[in-house]
């Protein structure tokens, strides 16, 4: 199969965030919760994760006109131990909940030394990694799973799509700043398949198999026939499952066949399930030594001896630090079919499209 | 290749406690602490976790004679918040260690909701689905994590043995008891190396690579060549890593280069680092509706369609309940080197073998 030629424009990041904003509040979300999402999809598309950022505004705003999420949510987070709290999204955008769960922990955690905060009647919330990162800046471990909006993998051995790309975000603090492990429990994400069909892209081996055959698919077209293969086989599915037991079940939130599937429904509750843990690292270890100790391990990993043909060792996060640095001044590439859906919802919204910002 | 025939033999149950109780306190524990670590070990057999119960006795023996374990350790629990403590383990045995870990997680959960038990100066400690599952007798989801206690693993690209397989297990109650994740980080465990190394069987490709030409390695008595693979790829490895920041640079516990082999070393402190988390499931939703929403969705994953060629669905845990009523009922099986072995340790320690028990 030959891969089509696919053409890139960079956009500033200012006007990405602006875009997203303007979108958001003409689709009925507050100023102040259309730039707080704004920034966090922007994020994603600084860090890399293409499939999570601007990528996403077409559907979220489909959604939000279509009155699938709640335009203008009350959040309540419900304190329920020491430690614990229960955050009710009121089917708000998945961003403003998270983040909100995410605060939530590093206040307690401040408090009791750790701090569990489940989430319930929430939305997708785009990369897990944000939401990991945010204890970070406060001296804290961050760790976020979810249950994924739709179901892409079966539990191993079967063929029916019950269980989510389910993600685990681990974010500590370094002296380079944080380092971020943000991966689903398969071998890509959903996002990872959507970016290849919007290219035209073929997908590797490996990824997605055939609902009925078994067979490998890599015609990202034909996504919706397939499979997501766990990590590690049974492994992976199990891990999955745990973790969306965590983030959905023990949260009062939907699981399995009760999932939503946010890409083919617009208008029903999803009650998406999430989960954020801080941990305030100075009730284990004066944190500076912490960082410094990690610091000491993590250059001894990258200049350990490599296997043939490797040429250089790359760490959980580097790519996401590379790429923040490098679109930051560069801004952000967006190929050609996404611009066109772009400025079709600007047109629509009566909002300024992006490259006339 | 072809595998050699290997011969198994069952033993009782309570036998195999009073042999590995016997030959603990004759290497020096307390009648308690011999029993406790028994009963754990135990336990792992039972549970089918071959390569951390009686499978370890030899070589938990030869340490405790060389004075590379603590006979007589004094375990203190520091609680450094409301929700967090560190947990020093004097260098005793890791089953005595994280024992007190758990028990302090879940005093420390039914107050304040959530608890994070950080270990450190502590021993390698056998299967960790057993911790995690501790909490679960109590209503809480359970969660353990470790440095392992040998380096079989590179950091991904890499070729030195700088990380272990750090396991992850997670275990929540059902209606039908503890359903429990027990995962390496890895595609096996160093443990199910070598009890392949004991039975002389060939691994299947995938398990191992050489470290010096990357190719797969098959013959498990090489072992000592190999690197395992990580699930995923570059996500295990990353998953492996931050597990160990978290279990072991978080408790101010050995990582990295710092680890010392326990399977060549008998006698340098190891400075494992462990962690257990414990979550008091009535803090987000009443126990009796957790339990009842698990058992619906486990039934309906159980019953959803297969795959070509797939007899039934198996969910995590499945193995560990059938081993138990299996084993409990029939006895442990071992195989005839592992005899040999034991008869031997029984010997030099004057204690009674264990077919005459």
């Amino acid at each position: 199969m030959n891969a089509p030629a696919v053409s890139f424009r960079r956009a500033r990041v200012d006007a990405v965030v602006a875009l997203i904003a303007d979108c958001l509040a003409a689709a009925g979300l507050s100023r102040d919760n259309a730039a707080a999402v704004a920034e966090l999809m922007t994020e994603a598309d600084l860090t890399g994760a293409d499939g999570h950022g601007v990528f996403r505004l077409p559907q979220y705003v489909r959604r939000l006109r279509a009155g699938g999420f709640n335009r203008t949510p009350s959040i309540t987070v419900d304190r329920t131990a020491p430690a614990t709290a229960l955050v009710d999204g009121d089917n708000g955008m998945g961003h403003l909940v998270v983040k909100r769960a995410a605060e939530a922990a590093i206040d307690i955690a401040r408090e009791t030394g750790v701090a569990w905060v489940g989430v319930r009647r929430s939305n997708h919330a785009g990369s897990a990694g944000l939401y990991a990162e945010l204890p970070v800046r406060h001296g804290m471990v961050g760790i976020y799973s979810a249950v994924a909006s739709a179901n892409h993998m079966a539990v191993w051995g079967g063929k029916e799509l019950l269980l989510g790309t389910n993600p685990l975000a681990i974010a500590v603090p370094t002296g380079a700043g944080p380092m971020v492990l943000d991966m689903a429990t398969t071998i890509v994400s959903y996002g990872t398949v959507k970016k290849y069909a919007l290219q035209g892209l073929p997908m590797p081996e490996g990824w997605l198999i055939d609902r009925d055959t078994g067979e490998p698919i890599t015609d990202p077209a034909r996504s919706g026939q397939g499979l997501l293969l766990p990590i590690g086989g049974y492994k992976g599915s199990g891990l999955s499952l745990m973790l969306g037991v965590l983030a959905g079940i023990l949260n009062g939130a939907a699981f399995g066949r009760d999932c939503v599937d946010f890409n083919a429904d617009d208008t029903s509750e999803t009650d998406t399930g999430q989960l954020v843990i801080a941990v305030d690292i100075a009730r284990f270890v004066p944190l500076d030594r912490f960082t410094a100790e990690v610091d000491r391990h993590m250059a001894d990993l990258r200049a350990s001896a490599r296997l043939p043909g490797v040429e250089a060792i790359r760490l959980p996060g580097d790519r996401r630090r590379e790429c923040r640095t490098e679109r930051r001044e560069a801004g952000i590439p967006l190929p050609a079919a996404l611009i066109v859906q772009l400025d079709k919802v600007a047109a629509e919204l009566g909002v300024t499209p992006l490259f006339e910002r």
